[in-house]
């Protein structure tokens, strides 16, 4: 059984200071899909797209193991397209540029064979579109959920309802503090806990990521890197990282969370090391594995 | 042999959204000392009070195994202050007086008992004072300093001249980046190696420290807190609860390192976790311990 994706795909223009691309590979469901595909296929891929949307994109995708009978192709329609430019210590970005285009209309209806699916992801775009999208899921299924600023400020109503149905939150540090309306993260987990997600995850950047279940804490170690060159997607291939491993071990446990915590990191840091997805694409597994136990042995530590 | 702590003591009027403390024991030496009084004694602490230093004060640190015959008290003077003003979010602080009164003299003499100290603690003082202290020693000593960016921008030169003789240099992510005049961080441990350091620990408050040696990096966990009244003092407490368990156990491999950089961590949890120096009062070696395991457990994955 596949994995669904649900999220937006873009052309990104995109400027850092080493370099500039335009009109690449993005969008949260484009992360999240390259991301998860090294774990285990098919990935269910929901999105929209126009008719711009370049062939060698549809290609990429399908050669990572994303079946693409959920996207939808609009004629005459114009993708999505965002334009972001980093600043010189990488963590503070300005949006030049967020053209909807097709996105504006898009109504997502889940094909069939994605309905049964057991393991949802739901990037981040309008919580009603991600209500809508489990309101056509069959069966149990486990969600993993992002979402951002812009939601929390001007869409709370939905998203109070969408939480409701999300197992795991995946946000970072400051929409954490924005959705709670509390600065201390343990106090907003306890929130956060009352409005729905068994499981809270804050990514925190460069400084790692936080765990909060019922019973316990993880702190994921930060994986300090010497070069970063495009932030961009980062989060997102967080969360397909972690989705794509609990997909593969189909094993929901607290201590298995926490190595899909690292997959994810791992996925994170293979993302900011070239621009737009590009180092997602044509890894080997094993490299993935190395990068995980490279996590694990920055935090290691004898108790003596 | 003791523990040789250098630094200021001073008076702190804090306030933060919780509560206000007037004239409290505050001051780098003291943090420093206290922390460290819980691994080894004693602590031979230099510093320079005015007559109106409570002698409460000096009974505490009498009680927490502090050897004073290094602490010059000037008769008429009045004892270094500082205010300051925490905000909400308690990461960001406002100073609202500096006084350094009796420290603008301060002309460090090293008593000839702690000359042959083999561990040495510079607390954030004047560079030059740092130095003077350096050169009375006899004998080989492991130096741990400390600055801060008011002397990275004022003091460069001096400063420079003390790198080459530190052995570990503890700082914060801003004053790293300043200093090496370098955002990311493992080029900046690069460029603050060439500077004399062989070992850099970069404090990142809330998101934990980092470890950098010539042969690794270790990532220590953040330790997330509920109740963090007043996080004066935390630095302090982290490089207090460092060097002495290094003093403690004598042990300068890597591996000794990073659990000491969890004990100092886990001094520093102690100690914003009430106001002025409370939290480093009169503990039990249990509840470090204790603590320092409740560290490795935040961060502890199984590989499967």
């Amino acid at each position: 059984m596949g994995l669904l994706v649900v999220g937006s795909l873009g052309l990104d223009t995109v400027e850092t200071p080493f370099d500039k691309v335009e009109n690449a590979l993005g969008g949260s469901a484009t992360y999240i899909s390259l991301a998860a595909s090294y774990f285990s296929g098919p990935i269910y891929l929901m999105g929209v797209v126009g008719e711009d949307f370049p062939q060698k994109y549809i290609h990429l995708l399908e050669n990572h193991s994303v079946d693409l009978e959920g996207l939808q192709i609009v004629n005459g329609g114009k993708t999505f397209r965002w334009s972001g430019k980093y600043h010189y210590d990488l963590n503070v970005r300005d949006t030049l540029l967020t053209e909807l285009n097709v996105f504006e209309q898009f109504n997502p209806e889940v094909p069939d064979k994605y309905k049964k699916s057991k393991f949802v992801c739901l990037g981040n775009i309008d919580p009603a579109l991600q209500i809508k999208v489990l309101d056509q899921m069959e069966g149990p299924h486990f969600v993993v959920g992002d979402t951002m600023n812009y939601w929390i400020e001007g869409r709370k109503e939905k998203l109070m309802e969408l939480l409701k149905r999300v197992n795991v939150l995946i946000i970072n540090d400051s929409e954490a503090r924005l959705l709670a309306k509390e600065p201390n993260l343990i106090k907003a987990w306890k929130h956060i806990r009352e409005m729905g997600p068994e499981i809270l995850i804050i990514k925190k950047g460069e400084h790692g990521a936080l765990l909060f279940t019922d019973e316990t804490i993880f702190s994921a170690p930060a994986y300090p890197m010497e070069m970063i060159y495009d932030p961009t997607g980062a989060g997102d291939s967080f969360a397909g990282g972690f989705i794509g491993y609990l997909h593969k071990t189909q094993d929901l446990s607290t201590e298995n969370m926490k190595r899909a915590v690292v997959y994810g990191s791992a996925m994170a840091s293979f993302c900011v090391e070239k621009f737009s997805t590009k180092g997602l694409e044509g890894l080997e597994y094993f490299r993935v594995q190395d990068r995980f136990r490279e996590f694990l042995n920055l935090s290691r530590v004898d108790e003596k």
